[in-house]
């Protein structure tokens, strides 16, 4: 086979997705700003920073020349960290020589903008540079993906035919593929779950148990798709792989970041000394905040951003705050629950 | 105070509602078939066989004379296995002197009539004898709730009144207790949660990781919510917390009883030989059997109950079931999670 497939980005995700690729028969060129990161790619077939003990396969090449990566295909696979984006897409735009359909892989909401990931994508490209955004989204540990364990996910586009493209792109025995058209909805719930595994973090630093992260995972998502669904999404894909299926993944992890992040501050850390223990970015943080903001903007109810708003920013001792959270006086479950149905709009 | 509880059955989930019970300042009277187990009680004020290590409060008491248990109460919490649900109904009915409310907290199906829990009770018992039927579920490990650690349930009834009621006595700061009068789909997501927890656990046995489980989690809450609505059940009612809320804790905890049957089979056991293992009922199987036939009656395709059936009853290996299950050619996600809507009586 002689097809070829381009990778922005070096880091896990970005790696797991060229190895999916590769194995579906692609030549694929992967683009890291890291000279050192390019030349143990194609000399050592390994990434160990970001995949450790993985041998990639020999059809995945990389190089720091954008040009070089993107000619010869028209499907960009996008996966920079959010606030890199912007940047990337200028320099990309710089050296394309046709239109291109960006395959978007991030999980956040820009601050300050609270853009979503397709939107920043809109904002940032030439309309004559872009073809379509698709977005990949789903419960998928970019390490699970790289010792080809089951994985499902869906992509996502408002232009169904380019979300097919993009599933047969990607889709093996191991790695499947759902489409959905749902855009909205698959990036607000990709972006907020990490909010959710702030707070299971949380929980569980503070000694509660699997009771209490079942509570808040349930809960999480009512109100996910509670926002959701006033910024136009369909409140389906909150019950789908890339929202409750996402959601569980990243809060019952110890893998997952967010969860690490907040189990530290369950356990009396404050957000500072985390962040310099972790000593790399945080996303769940910054879409606290944008959901807090984006929460008011449409006027919808966050108990659990609100609390992890508090822990975060504002003092509040963890303790108190996921005490008043427990405590809030709300006793009849569908009261919730029928904002999953997308009738919240009217009767709110 | 001076009010009076009793509690049916011995086992871990008893006695932990026992002493939440307790805790609101019920006295309660546990009634046990085992004269070991109501000594213990009386004495020691522990019930070590269910929960290791946990000092009972004061005001729970036990005995095996069932009148002495539920004189001066008409509400009876309802503890035992489903099996012996009929024989103990029979023998209450020959001691009580007014009609009695039942909190059920069993998860299950019954084999061959395939009847829910509150429909056994209807069943079993003389009209004159029954007031209401109320069932507490959720996601609840027993240990954790007698650590008072934070757990959320709903008090599910066909009457809201004695649904609150039942809230009332059970609600405390650790303890949340949500009303909810979709009966039939707070049993059935309690019941078939187990046979996706079984699931998870095969997942788990052959090596799969998170991502799998994330995965299967999430389209077998869609297969149950499809069973459900064809049965009557609120379709919401599984996105909540007797739903999804008790899928997640059951399928990520090894502390549960059918994820570890589960793992036996995924690492290469049989059935015979798991069983022998446990040396316990693992409620999972009878209802994977028991679901199985109410798929075929109600016309609802069931993937992973399906799996799951050929692995335990049919000797299918366990890793072709579930790579078959995976290979499934569905492609767009919305034609399943348009269930969740409730639709789908009339699409199918």
């Amino acid at each position: 086979m002689d097809k070829k497939a381009a990778v922005i980005g070096t880091g896990s995700w970005g790696t797991a997705l060229a190895i999916v690729l590769a194995d579906n028969g692609y030549n694929v060129e992967m683009w890291g700003r890291s000279e050192e990161a390019v030349k143990e790619i194609n000399e050592s077939h390994t990434n160990e920073k970001y995949l450790k003990g993985c041998r990639l396969p020999d059809n995945i090449t990389a190089a720091s020349n954008l040009q070089d990566v993107i000619g010869g295909t028209n499907t960009i696979v996008l996966a920079v960290p959010t606030k890199a984006i912007r940047q990337v897409l200028d320099d990309i735009q710089k050296v394309q020589s046709e239109p291109i359909t960006i395959v978007h892989v991030s999980k956040g909401i820009e601050p300050d903008s609270l853009l979503r990931i397709s939107q920043i994508i809109e904002q940032a490209m030439e309309p004559e540079n872009l073809k379509d955004i698709v977005v990949l989204s789903g419960p998928s540990h970019a390490e699970e993906v790289s010792l080809r364990h089951p994985t499902t996910v869906v992509a996502s586009s408002g232009n169904l035919e380019a979300a097919v493209k993009v599933q047969n792109m990607f889709m093996n025995n191991q790695f499947r593929v759902y489409t959905n058209t749902d855009m909205v909805g698959v990036e607000i719930g990709g972006a907020l779950k990490n909010i959710i595994a702030l707070a299971a973090g949380v929980g569980d630093g503070l000694g509660y148990g699997d009771n209490a992260k079942a509570a808040l995972i349930t809960r999480g998502l009512v109100e996910i798709s509670r926002l959701g669904v006033k910024m136009g999404a369909n409140p389906l894909t909150f019950s789908g792989l890339s929202g409750i299926g996402d959601l569980i993944v990243t809060c019952t992890s110890v893998h997952s970041r967010n969860w690490r992040a907040g189990n530290m501050l369950g356990k009396g850390m404050n957000l500072d000394e985390v962040l310099d223990n972790m000593g790399m970015v945080v996303e769940g943080v910054r879409t606290t905040k944008a959901a807090k903001q984006l929460a008011a903007e449409y006027g919808v109810s966050m108990p659990i951003t609100d609390a992890l708003y508090d822990i975060l920013f504002n003092g509040v001792d963890a303790r108190e705050a996921v005490d008043q959270l427990m405590q809030r006086n709300k006793t009849h479950e569908m009261e919730d629950l029928v904002v999953l149905l997308g009738d919240a709009l009217e009767e709110e």
